[in-house]
């Protein structure tokens, strides 16, 4: 049986704080459950309105589908919500990293793991103010991927100065990607918000500024958005430049 | 004084039957609104904790922060809240269209619409059964690019039976965009959901499909965000095709 208290726990973990007391996130649908089950986080337990789905009876709670509405983050429950460990993760050297500073949106942060895994990336690296990954939100948008993408919270300023490879910042009044001549599989492609862009001490630290054209000059929109202008810049570095 | 029914009308707004039967829509925040006023479309009231911004005192109604609290459709109001007119649209002939099918999510819908504005088009076409744009969450995700690019509704087997250019679909089990070698610069894209890709009666009259290739055959994520696909396949066609 589950308890009024284990509900309110659970419903308690959409604060960071919480999380880091705890040690646990939530994952929710049996998709997202599976891909986490299938990588290195450790499921401490599952609520389940079909527990047969899983066959983990051990660390398995039944509950009703009203039970699952009110400790659900989603808005259309779906079946399965398991507790998940928060794991330590270290930074792996690399040559190409994608950093992002003060992101905020969750969805924009889920959609960004999404897209760096489909892209072939296995860490990102953020500021440290920016979305904890393991926000409900950031969890469901990134549709599994966070279980096979390391997010790496660190000092951007001290990651950046300690490394030797070029630094690239985006920015709308960068050069156009298209103009990138460099080595495309060498570099360190830093990320602003869509308010503030990068902030001015990082920005101190690019080497140069690239953006992604406008399909001409007299279009009005100021920006795109951030996860869109990642996946572009990334995928532009990944396939589409074949000249 | 802004009166409590019209707080209440406001609200349900939210409501697609609400807006078509009133034949009006919110737009929220100085840019959004800002871009709506500099277009055809037609702004009827204006809910306003600091009126002088706009100077538009005729329809403006001086509002509390609590009351725009309670009518807003965002996590953090941002002193403006407008009603706008709902605009009648007419599809414009044109060489290249993307079409979207049974969209169901109202942020990836304003997501393209931003995307679709900065790669040049200047009109979507969605199934008749696809998220309404302006439901509050699409006007927000679009920040201001719906007041340019129109959202055409229309029945998709019809409008792709009277065009006489390729059709294409997208799909992951498509040909990579990187072997697409016809001309870019004519042809009707279609989208599927993210859930269900393309119904079958559309896939039956696509020439071919495309995918966006992954970095390599062993990554696990199966699918990108609605979205980021669009952007991606756009941004390709108008840009990274360089070859």
């Amino acid at each position: 049986m589950v308890t009024k208290n284990e509900l309110k726990y659970i419903r308690r973990l959409n604060n960071k704080s919480e999380r880091i007391k705890n040690n646990q996130f939530v994952v929710e649908g049996e998709k997202s459950i599976k891909d986490f089950l299938s990588s290195d986080y450790k499921l401490k337990k599952l609520f389940s309105t079909h527990p047969e789905d899983f066959n983990l009876y051990e660390i398995t709670e039944k509950i009703s589908s009203s039970q699952l509405k009110q400790i659900s983050f989603l808005k259309s429950p779906n079946k399965h919500l398991g507790l998940f460990e928060i794991k330590n993760k270290e930074l792996k050297k690399d040559s190409q990293y994608i950093l992002i500073d003060s992101i905020n949106d969750p969805g924009n942060l889920g959609t960004i793991i999404r897209s760096a895994e489909w892209f072939g990336f296995k860490q990102i690296i953020c500021s440290k103010n920016s979305v904890d990954c393991y926000n409900p939100k950031v969890v469901q948008a990134s549709m599994g991927s966070l279980s096979r993408v390391d997010i790496i919270y660190t000092d951007l300023i001290e990651f950046i100065k300690n490394e030797k490879i070029p630094i690239y910042g985006t920015s709308k009044d960068g050069k156009s990607i298209l103009e990138f001549s460099n080595n495309i599989n060498t570099g360190l492609w830093i990320f602003g918000s869509e308010a503030n862009g990068i902030s001015n001490d990082i920005s101190e630290l690019c080497e140069s500024f690239y953006s992604i054209p406008k399909s001409n000059k007299d279009i009005l929109t100021e920006s795109l958005n951030l996860s869109t202008s990642v996946s572009l810049i990334i995928g532009y570095l990944k396939f589409f430049n074949r000249s």
